[in-house]
């Protein structure tokens, strides 16, 4: 066993996502190349998505992958002032600014390549599988060149976007003070108008990932501040740019004093640091405004937004790459022998023989291609409104489906890499495997972008109840719309009106707490809120499985490779675990939201005292 | 908040568990006194507990704790051929022996307190929550030693026992192999009689807990391994004493021929090392048989289930240190406001304010106090065993509750822990507060000692059949009467109905299994063992919820002091919470169990195949 270590970490080194599964999801589930119809993206095809894929995996593999355990094992020090990061981080942004890859969504004018949100949200999942670490530096650069495309000037579009595309300069969003996590009503840090065209900056903002690193030259964060006299709370708000080194009147660089004072020192997610700010000690940090004053926060939810799905996507992928190193072992790992098969003497069989062994693979399957295929549904919906088909319907259920994107694959995926674990037995608990870091890592996934507990009164508070309830119709259209597919097919019947049962207990539950909204008010309202989005989490992803079920019987019909066969055949599986074991929890979540009567709203915080 | 995190990192310094719901637990959930009536325990009475526990409690505060986060930061290394650990520990190993917590249970006559399993539990708990890597130490050297004391000759028992239970020389149990870890049947170790009243060990075991440190100046290996012509499987092996410095016929200590090649890096459970062991690299390696050759299983298992006892103990006891640094943290750190109130003027509002950090509160509270309680009702099983009373009886329970125990508090535990990172955001993920490490350390739990998988086939697949059911009924008699008692409390009624209701749902499971079982074979049987432990955790931890719930009701009655009213009312709240919000898991779990039908037995392997 123990030669058997390091033999099987050469060996399954760059199996950290499944290409096939891709495909699968891509063009038979959602038909990618449907969207090259529309003039936004006539020139792709699938040639031209398997290209990029295809380009991208060789990067991912060569040198996302074989860096990823290095990156946990010596993470950032904070060393002169900045963040010092792994030294292979100049190239690999260079690489990614080379190879289009900040801004692949972007028009041809803007220097993109018109590529579909489903197909560039592959590329997030294939990176974040490789190294997610490495991920978060693109992903956090391409949404703060997205806040600068979509509300910045012409000025402050010449001035960062190349650069910021080209990899040369990093990207942040900076939010978060040490007052202010959750609350962003309560940030501090503050914006004096100069009346010179630039505004001062003061303040601490902390939690900054790749704030100040050696990563890049320069760091270009999409800051929250107030600006003196603002109105309080949210309706304050104004969104700035604040780079660390900004340009002087004669156009050389010069520093911007912001200063990077600390960084964390976390538990996983190592590659990335969390850097402490300080702007404006020497009351000489500017800041540029970015659109309309106090409008910060209605812009930042562009790039919040972004980050939440990314969030998804990334945790998704972490789970993914845990899951096939845990495959791999199962597969190799001989222990025990079958429940009856007591002869000692006989062999020992490969522990994925094993009924229990099988049920956290299957369980893994569900929630990272399921979790997956969630994401993706979204970026299609996001992809028909860019070239407004039904917009207004397309972007309702996405931003219904954001925080359910967001907090399934992160809080499940927890659970995901948990059960990799578990697999590997004692190797799962040591670095010899992959899987302790995923284990680690997937972690900050339900806390960062606004925490579960956020993303539950996200979904519950605002979206179910928006525009009438709009949002939420639409999402059970779409269920049922699968539903009435799926009842059709025999071999899938059972799991289709199951799902259509959890749907009328979700809807059941969903006017319960409305009238509990209007008869007890806001806080008995919200206070299962993480429940409820477990709950609807459950028939989101439920949903998806009977769409792959769908698609995955009616390849089987014609599938006459062996591989295709056990393929499908796999989905169909995995479809069916979900129904019985994971599905089956909308019952007792249910029970708990129609019972619990405030019992954690109006209890007492004082029962909490001192013993 | 920055500041307040070095503050408050030394205020809460040392509250790790809390005394108040140890005595509530103790005297009146268990009557711990009443015990004091068998000849067993005459000399004991509350008074001799509470001084005891007043000890412990000094030395884990003052010794223990503090090193806590010091011996994950400085692991054990390897070096010169031994895992060489903090420095503390030899100094800790005599103060523990000195302090007589190694043996607190044995009688005068062999050097120990007759302390009840009851109250000796609670010191596993105490040392558990201050430093768990430090228990280790002590609870190895306890469960070796208990073996000797058990099935050791006279003169094993005076080479060893003093030595060990004086806190100079260390006890382990090295079960695993390479080749061998959840499968015991196939270990390969030898041992070959000389003749000369030992035998000549040879073999390789792997994750060994504190297998060969510097903390002792010798380890006692309480080791499994196959006399040579022995039979196959299990019935060949044997139990043998491996020191790693044996006595030489002149008396002296000599190398056995036992040398630790190496020790593994670990995601948690850092301070304490597993240990690869290599036993006669030159044949030079002296085991010495305990008791009957073949019967090593039999013996061990004495060993296994103190071992499975104390992981769910120290785990509950991880979960409680966790959960102590998470309320304060709440308490203390401000953010956000009530929903309804949006006043970005008003003070924000500590975040134990807020419905669902109340959750995760309650939440955290129902497994670390429930796990405790559970395990303490099998400690009074095992006492009144000991002493006679109705002996097969509480044998049976004991082992009944022994796969619950363990799993209960490890695999909630893990949640428990990861609950109260939510509550910190941010900060949870990082080492300036404790949590990451509690998080990563109590993961190993659900692992060793059998893993869960194993536990759930020993619950369903042995205990809730052996002697025709006879355990199984007797713990749902047990259950049974406490619904009954707490069916006529008004004010708990609500929550003994729900009890029964999912003990009926339990049962009715129980007789489908037995059925499948007959009908469909072992395979299907044990399939989801793992969900059917679920379930019966969730029955014997409400079961527990309700005996705290009558003790609290009973004790609010004549309650004065506002601390002690909201200590019960915290009793009750709990209580209501758990069977609110995780009770109600058992319907979903249920429905898995009956309508699986051996979807993951029956699968076949080759849709995992490649894709």
């Amino acid at each position: 066993m123990l030669h058997l270590k390091t033999e099987r970490n050469n060996e399954m080194a760059n199996k950290f996502a499944s290409r096939r599964n891709i495909d699968f999801i891509l063009h038979e589930v959602f038909q990618a190349e449907e969207l090259t119809q529309y003039d936004l993206f006539r020139d792709h095809s699938r040639e031209t998505f398997d290209m990029m894929i295809d380009t991208l995996w060789k990067m991912a593999d060569e040198f996302m992958y074989p860096l990823f355990q290095e990156m946990d094992l010596y993470p950032p020090q904070y060393i002169d002032g900045t963040a010092k990061v792994h030294p292979s981080l100049p190239e690999f942004m260079k690489q990614c600014g080379q190879g289009g890859w900040i801004n692949a969504a972007w028009s041809y004018e803007r220097g993109g390549q018109q590529v579909p949100s489903l197909v560039n949200e592959v590329f997030s999942y294939l990176m974040g599988a490789a190294n997610s670490s490495m991920a978060i530096y693109i992903s956090l650069t391409t949404g703060a060149a997205n806040l600068i495309l979509n509300f910045g000037s012409r000025e402050q579009k010449d001035l960062y976007l190349k650069k910021m595309t080209a990899g040369v300069w990093q990207g942040t969003m900076a939010l978060t003070e040490p007052d202010a996590g959750s609350s962003l009503a309560d940030i501090r840090t503050s914006a004096e108008d100069t009346g010179l065209g630039h505004y001062l900056i003061q303040g601490k903002k902390i939690f900054i990932s790749a704030g100040d690193t050696t990563a890049t030259s320069n760091t270009i964060n999409l800051l929250l501040a107030k600006i003196k006299g603002a109105p309080a709370g949210v309706k304050g708000i104004s969104l700035f740019i604040v780079p660390k080194y900004r340009f002087s009147k004669s156009g050389e660089l010069e520093y911007n004093d912001l200063s990077c004072t600390g960084i964390e020192h976390k538990m996983g997610a190592k590659g990335e640091p969390a850097c402490q700010l300080s702007m404006g000690d020497q009351n000489d940090c500017f800041g540029y405004l970015v659109g309309e004053p106090n409008m910060g926060l209605s812009y930042m939810f562009q790039m919040m937004n972004e980050a939440r799905i990314g969030t998804g996507i990334i945790a998704a992928a972490k789970a993914t790459a845990s899951y096939y190193a845990c495959l791999e072992y199962t597969k190799q790992r001989l222990q025990g022998r079958k429940p009856g098969q007591k002869d000692p003497a006989s062999k020992q069989i490969p522990i994925i023989e094993h009924a229990d062994i099988r049920r956290l693979l299957l369980f893994q399957l569900s929630v990272t291609e399921g979790g997956l295929s969630l994401a993706l549904q979204l970026s299609k919906y996001l992809d028909l409104a860019r070239v407004g088909i039904e917009r207004e319907k397309h972007e309702l259920l996405v931003d219904f489906l954001v925080p359910i994107v967001k907090t399934f694959s992160s809080e499940y995926g927890i659970l995901s890499t948990s059960a990799a674990m578990q697999c590997l037995g004692g190797y799962g608990f040591c670095r010899d495997f992959p899987i302790e870091q995923y284990y680690r890592d997937i972690r900050i996934d339900a806390i960062l972008e606004g925490s579960t507990g956020i993303q539950g009164i996200d979904l519950l508070g605002r979206k179910v109840t928006m525009k009438n309830g709009r949002a939420y119709k639409l999402f059970i259209g779409e269920v049922k719309e699968t539903v009435m597919k799926a009842g059709m097919i025999p071999e899938i019947s059972q799991q289709a009106d199951e799902l259509a049962r959890g749907l009328g207990i979700m809807d059941d539950v969903t006017a319960y707490l409305l009238e509990v909204a209007g008869r007890r008010g806001a806080e008995e309202f919200l206070a299962d809120a993480t429940l409820y989005l477990e709950m609807v989490g459950l028939v989101a992803i439920g949903w998806q499985w009977l769409l792959q079920g769908i698609a995955a019987h009616s390849a089987l019909q014609g599938a006459t490779f062996d591989g295709d066969k056990n393929f499908y055949e796999r989905k169909l599986h995995t479809l069916r675990y979900f129904m019985t074991y994971e599905f089956a929890k909308v019952d007792g979540l249910a029970r708990t939201l129609k019972t619990s009567r405030g019992l954690t709203a109006s209890m007492n915080t004082s029962v909490f005292g001192e013993e």
